[in-house]
């Protein structure tokens, strides 16, 4: 059979692009030869700035959110409310927050949820630093986490260990998402918003 | 207002991942959060062989295919026929006829196409070296560039070129694409492949 007409060199960094999340093997190739065309400084930046990321941020150590010093950026800003909390599964949720520019609290991310059968209980996550943070003047916790299973079940084991305390508690709001057509929307969105219902006489 | 919530490391790097061609800020946002997450190791594996691959990677010099020896891996297996050439645009369109495995000839990477209006003449492609290899004992030129105005100006440029010369030149078929709707083709599409139809009794 014929011999491939690819260097090895392309087919390494094809396979590594085609390891990162939403990219195929055709984007993979697609980038590679991108690369290959791309002036060498910008290459040496893209590949510089990797490590750099990589290496520069660390967990900041209040909240869990990406930093690049011992506090983030939220945490170490004086003019947001330190007594509300909004509970995260990933530092990229706080970025869906962060957008609305609206949002005044800080956050905390768990960096993942309960999930028995991955063997990831309430000891791999960051929950006994969230306790600890209730001790210190904490009025609300806002609990957003995904509204799948192991999402629900881990705010419920947040509700839970809090029950004796006196802060607030909440959840992000349930119901018809914005732009949805009826037709589309699934069964359990649709029950939930049917359950939470608001009345516009009152 | 508040500071954003991003360390600069991240900012970089989203920005650097959003230059990469239909990679958009949201996909570079969810790759560098992956970045983020990633062992250490694997992070420096990508960025050495974006680097290793970008020096490493160079011109083959009879076709112009990315080599990583002075002839690429086309030209320097002795099994494929140096007596027909295949002319493309760039070094990804050789996979698409690679991935056929049926194609014994060789390839001409011109590089780009004639673009009067870009500034882009006959000496700013690789144009010159397919007309020298023509002498070295060339059988034929299969014109394989896109079937855009540019793509077929630059045919007609070659096929003009060599009219003084014996050699075949032939240029890929032109009809309607494997799969389709005729609800759906369009117009010129649908011209070409009306001029070209063949005959199925003969």
């Amino acid at each position: 059979m014929f011999v491939p007409s690819r260097s090895s060199l392309l087919e390494t960094l094809v396979d590594r692009l085609a390891d990162l999340p939403s990219i195929g093997r055709k984007s993979a190739q697609r980038l590679a030869y991108h690369i290959l065309a791309t002036p060498m400084e910008d290459v040496e930046a893209l590949s510089r700035v990797l490590l750099e990321a990589r290496r520069g941020v660390r967990p900041c150590t209040e909240c869990g959110n990406h930093a690049e010093t011992e506090l983030c950026a939220v945490c170490s800003n004086a003019r947001r409310d330190k007594a509300v909390v909004c509970v995260v599964e990933r530092p990229a949720d706080i970025t869906a927050f962060e957008r609305l520019g609206s949002y005044r609290g800080v956050y905390h991310v768990l960096g993942g949820v309960l999930s028995p059968l991955d063997g990831i209980g309430p000891g791999e996550i960051n929950l006994a630093n969230l306790f600890s943070r209730c001790d210190r003047g904490v009025t609300e916790i806002i609990l957003a986490l995904g509204t799948h299973a192991e999402g629900e079940a881990t705010s419920s084991y947040i509700v839970q260990r809090l029950a004796g305390r006196t802060l607030r508690v909440t959840r992000l709001a349930r119901g018809l998402p914005a732009g949805s057509d009826l037709e589309f929307v699934d069964e359990i969105t649709m029950q939930r918003a049917l359950e939470g219902r608001v009345d516009l006489r009152r």
